[in-house]
């Protein structure tokens, strides 16, 4: 799968993830509207309402785009009824054979990760048959709990041809709470970024591993150092444009071959038309303005990287 | 809702949490039998099955325990279906006046903790109207990203008058990768255990805060130092039985007042019918077995915390 990603991102020239983070506040009124009159104003209405988006999106930006990244935790603020849509977002994105990131960053000791990695990248035995959870063809994972609640899902990556991206230095403010803290002198995401290259060799790809690493895009500094201590490992980089990340700033965390890494934007490709500069597209066209903002990030990262 | 916890914990006498963390091989034959009857070999009949067995353990004991702690896991890995088991579960067992522990350890940037804090503790706005997504009354969240991402929960707790538990030191054996380093002469546990001790000051109930700490018992001397370190701290103890904690080690997680902790058993009560100790009781006296086995854990407690 990664090897299926980094093709991807060579055909399209777009090493870009489009985060599929919905709010009720970016979905257009026209599409409330309609799936309220459906499903009334309930979490099923909602829920329906925030699917729909998605699929705008999906329609409107998957022939220029490798992967979309939807994260969990704007489904599960519907409840069940925001998990099927989650569910119906990653279905409806492998359709259209885009690669999908599940941002769940779940993080269990082994039994329980066992479960989480059966559920989301996976199958689940019912008697004698077998069942996919959710699907993904990545999960992102958190690292507080040590290797055994990381080798559950390395082992069901192997099985499924899957991959996952760890957590090491996040793009929020406070990551350097704990990430930040100096043990003899590096920095615990330097030893955590260690230990997911030496786990990353177990599951090689052609060129980068299925293990893979979340580096932040607000700290540039970092990911030049990570990407030197870890040249086999795949970045996933959260936190370009509405977070502040900048694209001259993100072309250290690419390898020399202007590969190694996908950059995510999540409000600023799937809410563009609450930005003045694609203003003009309106509510209507919401899903024209984001195929525009995915081109334009585009250029940009690409202007970035050959400049180099 | 600390508060009710220790009310409640006071009235049982049993600091004891059972963790409904269902495997379909815990779930007796006839019950999966009649699942499967009616929904298929599936993951809809899995979950019901997963489903019917909690119903049947929540009967069995929730007059002589205080709280249930579901592992989302355990249900993702059925998918969408499994989280409606997930769901159903929650809502019956407040039915039944328990207090429920989501076991979900979500952890992200600060407006995703928000979504995740929304729909696990918090309402969802939906045009006009407010509606709970899961509703249970404590979740489990990871503090890698540090303050940011555990805020907006405290923030939604403050207003639902609800609380979390934060992972400070795990149960499980590769805990110590990086929460056992050292900085500065400390663990990063203990820089970690502080922080949560601090953050807890924000939300305080009579004598503890609705900001606990994930302290596992199978790291006694641990337990010890953090019960020192935290005084105002409730903890949350997984690991007893099956993974290893015993009793006696466990006096030390408590305060003086016999407060302070619940100590959670998850296959030790959910599945006793398949130990040889309960094995009289027989696949279809499942229920009454994990009662049994909430009282022996109860006696065993107690004479360990009064014998100190």
């Amino acid at each position: 799968m990664i090897n299926k990603m980094i093709d991807k991102i060579k055909k399209t020239e777009a090493p870009i993830v489009v985060g599929l983070d919905p709010m009720l506040d970016y979905v257009p009124e026209h599409i409330k509207k309609s799936a309220y009159k459906e499903f009334g104003e309930t979490m099923e209405g909602a829920a329906n309402a925030i699917w729909q988006f998605n699929k705008g999106i999906i329609d409107s930006t998957y022939d220029i785009i490798p992967a979309v990244k939807p994260q969990i935790a704007m489904y599960e603020q519907f409840g069940v009824e925001g998990v099927k849509a989650y569910y119906k977002t990653i279905q409806y994105a492998k359709e259209k054979d885009l690669v999908v990131i599940g941002d769940v960053k779940r993080g269990d000791i082994a039994s329980t990760q066992e479960a989480y990695a059966i559920g989301h990248l996976g199958k689940t035995q019912v008697g004698e048959k077998f069942y996919y959870g959710f699907d993904e063809d990545f999960a992102t994972v958190n690292p507080y709990m040590g290797y055994d609640s990381i080798s559950p899902f390395i082992d069901v990556c192997k099985k499924e041809n899957k991959g996952i991206f760890i957590l090491v230095k996040t793009s929020n403010k406070s990551s350097g709470d704990f990430q930040d803290l100096k043990v003899n002198e590096k920095y615990l995401y330097e030893i955590v970024g260690e230990k997911v290259a030496k786990w990353g060799e177990e599951h090689m790809g052609s060129d980068y591993s299925y293990v893979g690493a979340v580096v932040g895009a607000t700290y540039p500094e970092v990911g030049k150092v990570m990407r030197e201590l870890m040249p086999k490992t795949f970045f996933l980089v959260p936190g370009y444009g509405a977070q502040g990340g900048k694209a001259e700033d993100l072309v250290n965390y690419f390898s020399k071959d202007g590969q190694g890494a996908i950059v995510n934007s999540s409000r600023g490709i799937i809410a563009a038309y609450k930005m003045e500069k694609y203003s003009s597209f309106g509510e209507a066209g919401y899903a024209e303005a984001s195929r525009q903002a995915v081109l334009d990030m585009k250029l940009e990262l690409n202007k970035a990287i050959s400049a180099r």
